[in-house]
C-alpha cells in the first residue's frame, strides 16, 4: 500500500512541475511503474500540448505491457486540444490504472475510468484523492463555477497594520516573504487591485521572479479616474492591462484602448462595482484565478460579495501601533463574531521570522 | 556528548515542573548520573523551600560518590533561605558538574563554581547554556533590572481585529487557545489591564485553569476612577488586587482599601501614568512577571514606553473587517517602518486552527 502511495506522491511532486504554465488546465502528473520499478513518468507541461499521461507514456522507452499508471486526474476520454488519454493507457497494454482526483467536469466524470474498464483494465479511483484534490483547487473551482478563483493577500504587521499611520508600508515583510509574493503573481493568472491602491502607490503589479510569468493586471476603478501616466498605464502594452469600471467616458476609454488597456463595464452595485458580475465577465474570459491584492476597502468588499475562496496572510515580525493606520480588511465589517468569515485548513509557513497563514475562506 | 546533553535536557524537563510555583526564583532541575545511569533527579519545587540539586542529593538512595550532576543554573554557594547548594554537592561526593545557565546576580556569578573547583570538583559552565537560559527569562530580567518582565498579550482577527465595529469580542479565539491563556495566567506573577478595559468587560482577570493559581491583578487607572462595584474591586479580599493611579481622592482610596484593594501612586507622565514608575514599584513589590492584556491605547504606551520585553499574538481563524473596529496596538503609532518594534526569535504553536506567535520585543 505505502509503495503504491508513494507512486501516487511521485506524481503529486511531477504535476506541480506545470505551476504558471498550465492554465486554465489542471496540474497532473504521471507516473508508470512495472515489477516494481518506475520505467517512466512525466506531466502536463503547458496549456494545449499533451496530458501527462500520455507525455509519460509516449516517451517510456521500456515495454509497457501489464504495467501500473499512477495518474492524479482521471484520464480524458475524449478529444480536445489533444487526442483522449484513455486511449493512449489502453494501446500502450497498461493493465493497472490509479486514479486521484475525478474529472470535475460531470459530463465527463467516471466515461475515462469506464472505457479503460471496458478494455479489461483494473481501475483503482479516489486514490489519495484528497492529496491529488489539493493541488488544483482552482481547476476545481472554475470548471464547476466559470468564475475565478480568488485569493486574497495581504501583508501585515502582528498587530494587524497594512501601513503605518503616515501611510508608509514599505517594507512590512523581509525579502523573503516578497519572494514568495512574487511565486504566487507567477501561478495566479491575474492579480487585481482598486484605484485607491494605484493611486496611493502607482504600483507595477508585475511578477518580478527569474524566469515568471506576469499576471493579467486588473484594476478596480467605478468612475473610470485612472491616470493615463500612471505605470500600469504606460505598460499595458507589454503587460495585459484590464480596467472594470461602471461609467465609461468614449474619450477616456478611447485614450486607454491606444495604450492597449482593455475596458470592460460592469454592473453597478450601490455607487461600487458589482463584483460577481465582474468575476462573471472574467471567468468568460478564460481567466481562472485572481490574486487580489487590494486595500482595506476592496477587500471587504469582496469577502462581502462571497467572490473571494482563499487567504494568503504576511505577518511581519514588528509591530506599528497607531489608531488610524489602515488594517487589511476595512469596510463596515461584520457585527458580530459569529458572522466572521472562518479561515479553516490553515497552513502556516515561516520565512526568516515572518509567517505566512493560508487558509480557505468560508 | 549526546548522553550528556541528553542529561542536561532532562533537567530542564524537570525544572520545569516548577513553572507557576517558584517565582521569583528561577525554574532548575537536576539530575545525578553515576556509571551511565541516572541515580536520582529533581526540581526546585517552589519558592522558598530546597533548590533542585539539593533535592536531588538528598532523596538519592544510592552512592554518589564519583557521580556527575547536570544542573541547569550554577548551583548557589550562600546561606539564603536555604543553606548553599556547594556545600550539599561537595559532601555527597559529586566529583564532577555540569552547568548550563551562570548566575546573573553579578555579585555571586562564578563563585559557586570556583568553591567546587577549589574542592577538586570537575566543573563544565556553559553546557548547552543557550537551552538552559531560555527557561528561565523572567528571572534574568528581573534579577538585572529589579523590575517586571512584561508580556504584551493579546487575541486578534487575522485581519488584526481586537472586536468587530460593535465591540463584540467573544470570541475571536477558539477553546484551546483560551486554555493556554489560563496556562500563562497561572504562569505570571501578576495580570496587569487599563481603566478601559475594566469598564467595556467587567473582566475578573483571573486564573481559570483546575488547579491553577491566580494572579495578582493589576489596573492602571490614572484618575482612580475605577467603579467600586466591578467584578475586580468585588473580589478584592479574595485576589490580591493593585489599583495604579496618580490623583489619590482619599475618600475613594479608603473605599478601595475596605474592599481589599491596594492603592498605589505613579508619577505622572503627560496626563498618564508613568510606566517605567509603575514597573519601578511593582518590582519593589517582588512582581517579577507581568502579563499585560491592556486595550490599544496601555498597550502601545507600554510599547513605547519600553516596558515590554516578550509577545503573545493569538491569532484567531476569521476576517471581521470594519475601519472603525479596534486593533491590538493603538496610540499614534510609529511614523516609518523602520522605526517599528521588532519582535525577534518568533515560536509559532497551532491550537484547532488558531495560531499564537510569541517572540523577544525589540
Amino acid at each position: 500500500m505505502d509503495a503504491h502511495r508513494n507512486y501516487m506522491m511521485r506524481a503529486i511532486e511531477l504535476a506541480k512541475k506545470g505551476i504558471g504554465a498550465v492554465n486554465p488546465n489542471p496540474l497532473v502528473g504521471a507516473v508508470i511503474v512495472k515489477d516494481g520499478r518506475i520505467i517512466n513518468e512525466d506531466y502536463h507541461h503547458r496549456y494545449g500540448e499533451y496530458h501527462a499521461e500520455r507525455n509519460a507514456i509516449l516517451n517510456c522507452q521500456e515495454d509497457m505491457t501489464g504495467a501500473a499508471i499512477y495518474v492524479t486526474l482521471e484520464p480524458c476520454c475524449h478529444y480536445g486540444k489533444t487526442p483522449p488519454c484513455t486511449e493512449a493507457i489502453i494501446d500502450a497494454g497498461i493493465s493497472t490504472v490509479y486514479i486521484g482526483s475525478r474529472d470535475p467536469n460531470p459530463l465527463v466524470a467516471g466515461k475515462g475510468a469506464q472505457i479503460l474498464r471496458d478494455h479489461g483494465i483494473t481501475v483503482i479511483e479516489d486514490f489519495c484523492r484528497e492529496e491529488c484534490d489539493a493541488i488544483n483547487p482552482v481547476f476545481f473551482h472554475y470548471i464547476t463555477k466559470k468564475t475565478p478563483f480568488v485569493a486574497l493577500k495581504y501583508a501585515m504587521t502582528m498587530d494587524g497594520k497594512l501601513a503605518t499611520y503616515t501611510g508608509a508600508s514599505q517594507w512590512i515583510t523581509n525579502e523573503s516573504s516578497r519572494k514568495h509574493v512574487h511565486l504566487l503573481r507567477h501561478t495566479y493568472t491575474a492579480i487585481m487591485t482598486g484605484i485607491g491602491t494605484v493611486l496611493a502607490d502607482n504600483p507595477m503589479m508585475n511578477c518580478r521572479m527569474k524566469g515568471g510569468r506576469n499576471p493579467i493586471r486588473i484594476v478596480c476603478d467605478s468612475q473610470l479616474s485612472i491616470p493615463l501616466d500612471c505605470k500600469i498605464c504606460q505598460t499595458a502594452g507589454e503587460y495585459p492591462t484590464i480596467v472594470a469600471c461602471c461609467h465609461p467616458k468614449s474619450e477616456k476609454v478611447n485614450a486607454l484602448q491606444s495604450l492597449g488597456v482593455q475596458v470592460i463595464v460592469v454592473k453597478e452595485d450601490h455607487g461600487h462595482l458589482d463584483l460577481q458580475d465582474l468575476m462573471k465577465q472574467l471567468g468568460e474570459k478564460h481567466i481562472d484565478s485572481i490574486l487580489l491584492e487590494g486595500g482595506q476597502t476592496l477587500n471587504y468588499a469582496a469577502l462581502e460579495a462571497g467572490i473571494v475562496q482563499y487567504l494568503y496572510c504576511y505577518i511581519g515580525a514588528k509591530l506599528f501601533g497607531g489608531t488610524s493606520a489602515f488594517t487589511p480588511v476595512g469596510g463596515q465589517g461584520v457585527a458580530t463574531p459569529s458572522d466572521a468569515f472562518s479561515i479553516t485548513n490553515t497552513k502556516i509557513t515561516s520565512f526568516d521570522g515572518d509567517i505566512l497563514i493560508e487558509g480557505t475562506v468560508k
